[in-house]
């Protein structure tokens, strides 16, 4: 805009040295004079901040990396830097996906993969992140805008659908049209998505997908098992989060292919003090939300991501928040070996063929921490005290359903409850006679 | 700006028609199309969005509130729209108090009384909530500039020192000398900040003081203490908050004067994991920070904030938080009988003359309740299930050290540690004889 402005300058300079008489000169002046406010006014537009190729520990002011990389000086990360060469895909960039990408960005994540079908709209002011001026934008190009304005550092790729090549609308600084928008939950949006993972241009040495990690952070059952489905076919690890429909209670996941049960394993599990989601969705009914139970759910999202790929501290394999009791209810979850997800059994297949190769690794990483041995936390351990877990993993199967920890109940019963079986005796004891089965079912009919 | 831009336009048609030959009509066309390219990039600027007078529950897209209305049709929070009365006080802006604030302005809260002295720094990009292009502003400055934008409803006072009037530099919308800014740990400073706790021109009516609540959000000892002594003076309550140096634990803790223990009732707690402080506050060292841990914190701040105003749910007394092992104790304190601020005793004593009036109180409200039975939770409550507390408030003293929570430790001894006598048998059993005594006293002296 500035250099327009100067060119106009130049422009209005040649036009009065070029006209024939002086009567019009007064005028050029005052639109020349025009032009110089509207530079000013220019100037006072945002500057980003240029790209940083490494990243400093140095401890200045100028420096937007000091703050993480002393995370290392501190002993709580070995090799912060590596952050760089990561790549997280986020589902869903709204309430608690677009404060999950915020925070990567600030923390200077690699590459950031985005997907939203959405658009902003002042019912989501409520929440952080987007802001007033953007309504009407899509969320991915918001998010866009916003993201690299802040990290210009971060490669960002905001995913819209319906093109062949996936990858021709990536990083768009227009406003997008509608046709441009992905909803992963149709047959196009779902090849998209799938291929969008598998790219592995940003780090083509990597094993796997193209992604470290994908965050669900979608708003409904659909959504999460469009994710669930892609993410067991491509064996890809990924964390789920959500946040109930009254507003006050949330979680995160963690979902290992094989390894933990999958979203498909067992019914959904909610912090208690949930609505039952089907009463809500009528029109002209809308959820309630907060930006607290929101920040809290993408702040313990990330967190667990960045212990997750930069390896520090426990990644939770599942985590609640009861924000009227400020409870946070913690489990395991084993697969479910009738899991209805064939993609699930095949990866719970090669996860305990793989077993005796995982063992044989383990082992042989123990011998080496022996031969080298990492600095310990204290320093002496006098009577050989060592932490031991002594929490035992939930299987994702109906018949543990009374096993979950307090505050947390099912959303919805397993499909094995809806088949399973009557005993016989236990008709016969709670009925008393087949008269008054037959007057029961009669009354069943009747409404 | 776009208004300018169109006088520019209809000067230079009036120039074009003024010409006295057609030569240099391709140069004015030239510059008209020119400002109608600036008009178009003038209209990506950020319209702000209008004030609304009252909150309303209508569930259509461009309603900034309705998903927070929607807590009242769910039952969570009675009058939600109560919240524009309410005012509340952030002390410090950094980390974590810049993200409360947005989260209070997102609620809707009446009034916000923002505090710090400092300016934005690309250093505090790793943190949610300010941009680039915000530093060399001065915090507060920067943030009453973006959260005006996201919710104008908001009254927003930025507080800086050195006036006379503390009332004659609120909300200016222009950068800040640095002499405007307010260092609450100056004699100046305190009285400034005092006063504008104190003014009640925004709700004449409130009883206390002019603000119903106060966020501590600072990132040291020294401010939280006077924070700590003011609020005691008042008799106001607030809420401290804090994240340890090496970002990965952070806590949140309910203070009323009087009735739990004040801030110097004994040495603050720490979620275990803390570094040292002292260590860390050498010149060229800077403590690490993390968007995650800073923005659960504040998430958990605010949610109890809209809880305690608001009156829904249980209001942590205590709520630590460690990132690393996704742990949260909780706890009670109890004020300490021989605490050395003497207005903590002050208001401990007023307190415990209150206890009759309180009891009494309390039992009319629990008559009127039996007399206007509240919606039960559940319809029916066949074994007569009750919610029992049984947790025990610990007393905020030295001895009760022993008692605290797993996860949980001092930051530093108490005074009465230091100054505990000696039990004389106690050294004689340790210490063999007089010469052995003798020989290790000479070993200190030669350190």
């Amino acid at each position: 805009m500035e250099s327009e402005l100067k060119e106009m300058l130049i422009d209005l300079d040649t036009l009065k040295r070029s006209l024939p008489d002086s009567s019009l000169l007064a005028s050029i002046d005052m639109m020349q004079s025009r032009v110089e406010h509207l530079t000013d006014l220019a100037k006072c537009a945002p500057a980003r901040r240029s790209k940083v190729k490494d990243m400093s520990a140095e401890v200045v002011d100028s420096n937007p990396y000091s703050r993480l990389m002393a995370l290392q000086r501190m002993g709580i990360v070995k090799n912060y830097e590596r952050i760089r060469e990561f790549s997280v895909a986020i589902v869903g960039i709204g309430g608690v996906g677009s404060v999950a990408a915020e925070m990567l960005t600030r923390c200077g994540i690699g590459r950031l993969l985005l997907y939203d079908y959405d658009k902003v709209e002042l019912a989501n002011m409520n929440r952080l992140f987007f802001r007033p001026e953007q309504v009407g934008m899509t969320k991915t190009d918001a998010a866009v805008q916003t993201l690299s304005d802040i990290n210009p550092d971060v490669v960002l790729e905001a995913m819209y659908g319906c093109s062949c090549d996936p990858y021709s609308s990536l990083v768009k600084d227009h406003q997008m049209d509608d046709s441009y928008t992905l909803n992963i939950t149709t047959l196009q949006g779902f090849e998209t998505f799938t291929s969008s993972l598998k790219n592995k241009t940003f780090c083509p040495s990597k094993e796997g997908s193209g992604v470290d990690l994908v965050l669900s952070c979608v708003d409904n059952y659909e959504a999460r098992m469009v994710v669930n489905q892609a993410c067991n076919e491509m064996n890809q690890t990924w964390m789920e989060s959500g946040v109930s429909e009254d507003a006050v209670s949330g979680h995160i996941q963690l979902l290992v292919p094989g390894e933990t049960a999958c979203f498909a394993c067992a019914p959904p599990l909610v912090v208690a003090s949930g609505v039952d989601e089907r009463t809500l969705k009528r029109e002209g009914v809308c959820a309630a939300s907060l930006p607290t139970t929101m920040g809290v759910v993408a702040g313990l999202l990330v967190q667990n991501t960045l212990k997750y790929v930069l390896k520090f501290g426990q990644v939770s394999p599942y985590l609640g928040y009861n924000a009227l009791k400020d409870y946070f209810p913690t489990m395991e979850m084993k697969p479910n070996p009738q899991c209805s997800n064939t993609a699930c059994l095949d990866r719970q297949k090669e996860y305990i063929l793989a077993k005796p190769a995982r063992d044989a690794a383990a082992a042989k990483a123990k011998k080496d921490e022996v031969l080298v041995p990492e600095c310990p936390v204290h320093d002496d351990n006098e009577w050989n005290i060592s932490v031991v877990d002594d929490s035992e993993p939930i299987t994702a199967d109906a018949s543990s359903s009374d096993t979950l920890p307090e505050g947390l109940v099912r959303e919805l019963p397993t499909a094995d409850e809806f088949q399973k079986p009557c005993d016989p005796q236990e008709m016969i004891d709670s009925v008393d006679d087949l008269d008054e089965l037959r007057k029961q079912l009669e009354a069943l009919n009747a409404d």
